[in-house]
């Protein structure tokens, strides 16, 4: 994930990498050496020669204009609100905090507006700085589509499936023994991520607090051999009839936002009933858009597929348009 | 299929093969030559070595008691009646005429009572013999658990997704190119079958006719690089509120059949969240067994995920049940 | 492969598409139609909608300068000499008539000079066109490395073991069933190839015909579950005493091309002895360079793993490189 | 490994689990919690229940007559001498100790004669006990067809290309990452095992040492996305002219062992040319044959394809085989 971050930011017209931090085991050694770069891009001449800071406010220079956190979630719990209280903003990944009131939630092309959480989380902390949060990988692969029904018809209910790839496990996450020839219907933690940062990201913010959509979320998360990509089958019941052909048009029509990293159209929707396809789709418009079909009537709603990149638009990416949307609204 | 037939009738205590038929570019070879063998168990020599004839009445001894078909289903359209007509008893693995009103769908564990809609058929259509079918591999994969459910608690609705092997397709079906690192989430035609088939099958036989059950079922079919092994994300809304444990005690307490290729029980009720899964659990119970994990409560039901090996208790032995089934009822 | 030379020649400088042909099954139809475009880039527009001709002389514009075949070898046998004797240049990927002795076979960077058979070729048939051949894309994988060696040492024999992708064999050519958790041994006719095409290439052109290398070349042949990329062992037996440091340097200073599509340098060698792997190296340089890596001595030379592109330097980037040279050479 | 043990070891006529040890970690728990049983048959029920001890001397009861061991090299280095020492007799798979000038390494149908080299090490160590080792799971692989043609026509140099298994590393040696859609041509140290370990097997033991075969052996080691079973692509240069079905012969008729796991034809020799494949001929004889196919003529010798289950018949079956030629020959 920070080699993502790395590989996205390097040519990134507004931001720049003037920093990089790791755990005390790397601290002091090149990011060539901390990092065992395995992506097919090669790594960044000058970043691979920075040499890479421990991760704690001291040892970051205090005139960065934002961070962007991947630690592991314990980390990330103990660390992140020192660095906001000393005054940094920061854009995380991390799973950490994520549903907790005062700390936003964003997909910026969704709910953009959460981001003014921020005020209410600087009043009540006392922060100068400020938390950001994108949601887990799996959560923004079906958000997006979710977020168009949800406007024009009314979501009251989702059953989801997913079908994730082994990246989204970090790169020894999951073993080649444990996955050839095989899927494994379990995923620690992954489907109550799914249920409660769906519910806050399709919330609505009055300027205070996000109230939650109201909508019985029920996911069952699947590993299955693929690389990168997740796919997702998905039922959702809607507050009133309504045709394939008009949920496909509020997809396809469901705007994007303004942003560099941001597709255009938000949504691909396919007509052709086998996609989207990982292997074939993940890649559309740099990992970023999210690609949708199959879309059906059911007796109570619609059911579709979608997916999304999910080192891509589900988690470099996503920290990183959040980091565009904080630069777009002035907090940095 | 037709080599997992031969496989799985060859040692069997009550069939014998007395007979083979193939299409007509095969008619007249011996079974070794017309059977490319691709099990990793040998072809059995005495049936190797015997004639394979055409697929017509004329073609086939008199008295053979039993006929296994597992033709493409616009051949099995257009012969099995012909066999009934002739006085064969057939029992069909193709997709034709499951849903038909006076064709009995069963699986023998579950609603062995409908095989007595032969008697209707008989006297509707002035057979001698008889036709009957078992379902899908993708909807026996589930209806078992929801059977149990059923029974206890009743089912309202069924949303369901499917992470379904290659093998499913046949042994050209999926290219190598198709489906390394990737997902397909379209199979042609499957997802109607799910729907239709699983209301029949826990429908009630009142002795003239098969009402279908009175739920919403609604499947999402995926194809997923495994070689064997339905692998099933089930959720049932039910007719009163269940905890999961009631539901895992209901499944694994459901009744097996007391038949040769029955499995005992019929159901294997995993508690570690991450089964079943199709690698290390296909096998069980030589592949007869139905295997189900992570049962959780939702807002309305419960759900859960299923396995079942796709040509065993999917096909070949599903038809092979049926076979036993017809023996001990007198049919044959 | 015709979508690989579509997708390549659209963007190309020096080429631009002018006619397609295909069987007669397809003929008159849009090329949108006639190809099921399966690639990860999106069908050049303008070419999506051209009407496919028939592959005959009489039904290709008069004005063509340059053919690019990858016929099936049966119907390049049969179509070629039409095409050639008609007065067209024909760039061949095609296997028939590869080792015939009036027939070039190149690879640019290697065997250049040899493209002047074409002047014996057109006096012996009497053809005002040409005909010339790129080799098989297992044997491209090893020639180029063979090659410095050659030049440098002297090649006396090579034994070599070939990891071969699927998509090698067409996109329907290995099923899923054959190859999920399994290798195959054995790939028809290919073995015979690299160890005939081997020799021509690294043969001395007198100006009047290629006298192959006198070396014992010995290939087993295995197909793999990668998408795409041929990785080889290979052990050359060399004429002189020669460390793995000095054949390194053979191969990372042997010269390139200066040809549009000629990567450079030509050959990558990697100090890492896990390196090239087929995923991670073969998108080098669009999919045109030769990595090597494991470069070790044996008692009687050097044993060394070469990885290339199989469908892009090993089909049609090769033949769209032997276009090049044909254009610098002044055929076309 | 240890699994595959217990699972060979249960139901053997000739042995009995008396005891179990691990590292301090587990010692003192069951053996069901000390390992994480992962593979497709159920874990012994009495074995499952049996307290796991510390791997000394002291924890094991006197009265063992046979250990197994296959623990990590740096491990088996440092305890396995003090088992011999304290009397035990000791099997062994770890990798230290195999090419020592005192300790037997031997397949049992191939070398079982070198087994007395044990009383040259009882003499030089003073030990009561003994130390036998089986060879590395590649090696084991080639070496018995090698010993049939070293047998009749004498055997001066193999060039030898492995497709190995992801199970020969280890439950989670090999990341999902690293290995689907591609292959590693690495595998740290295994070549040189290759190298020294076949030959000492192949040369003769003169009642004092083993004078090693005088060839030369190259090895180059690949992983490749299978899970059991090692493919090997085999040059063996012979001492004299010799026609394909000149080997085929002497390795379809090289006797096995009269030993309970030894399988009978030690070799299985197919004529067709696409087997041996890994995923059909694995469990061939319960996992301990070999299968060859491919054999072909070269200029100097003879290239055949070889395949043994990696983890059964190169690991833990060859230990245990290894017991039973202790056993028959009155070690134990």
């Amino acid at each position: 994930m920070g080699q993502r971050l790395v590989q996205l930011l390097d040519p990134h017209p507004d931001f720049e990498i003037a920093a990089l931090t790791a755990s005390e085991d790397s601290a002091g050694t090149s990011y060539r050496e901390a990092a065992k770069w395995r992506i097919d891009t090669p790594i960044p001449g000058h970043v691979a020669e920075m040499t890479v800071g421990a991760t704690e406010p001291e040892a970051v220079p205090d005139d960065i204009d934002l961070l962007f956190s991947s630690l592991p979630s314990s980390v990330g719990e103990a660390v992140e609100p020192d660095f906001a209280e000393a005054g940094y903003v920061v854009s995380s990944n991390s799973s950490n905090f994520r549903t907790d009131p005062d700390v936003p939630l964003t997909i910026p092309e969704v709910n953009p507006d959460h981001v003014d959480l921020i005020d209410v989380q600087r009043e009540q902390r006392g922060w100068d700085g400020a938390l950001l949060k994108n949601p887990n990988c799996s959560t923004i692969t079906m958000v997006p589509p979710l977020a168009a029904l949800e406007e024009a018809f009314g979501v009251e209910r989702v059953d989801v499936s997913t079908l994730q790839a082994v990246s989204g496990a970090g790169y020894s996450g999951v073993t080649s023994m444990e996955i050839i020839d095989n899927a494994i219907p379990h995923i620690g933690g992954e489907e109550a991520k799914m249920e409660t940062e769906s519910r806050k990201l399709l919330g609505e913010f009055d300027g205070t607090e996000v109230e939650w959509l109201e909508a019985d979320v029920a996911a069952s998360c699947n590993r299955i051999p693929t690389l990168d990509g997740h796919l997702e089958n998905v039922w959702a019941d809607l507050a009133m009839d309504v045709s394939a052909e008009e949920a496909a048009e509020a997809m396809a029509t469901y705007p994007s936002a303004d942003l560099h990293s941001s597709p255009d159209p938000l949504i691909k929707v396919f007509e052709e009933p086998d996609r989207p396809q990982p292997r074939l789709d993940r890649n559309r418009e740099d990992g970023m858009q999210i690609s949708v079909g199959g879309i059906q009537e059911t007796e109570t709603g619609i059911q579709f597929n979608t997916l999304a990149h999910n080192t891509l638009r589900g988690a470099a990416g996503a920290s990183i348009l959040n980091g565009e949307l904080l630069l777009e609204k002035g907090y940095i």
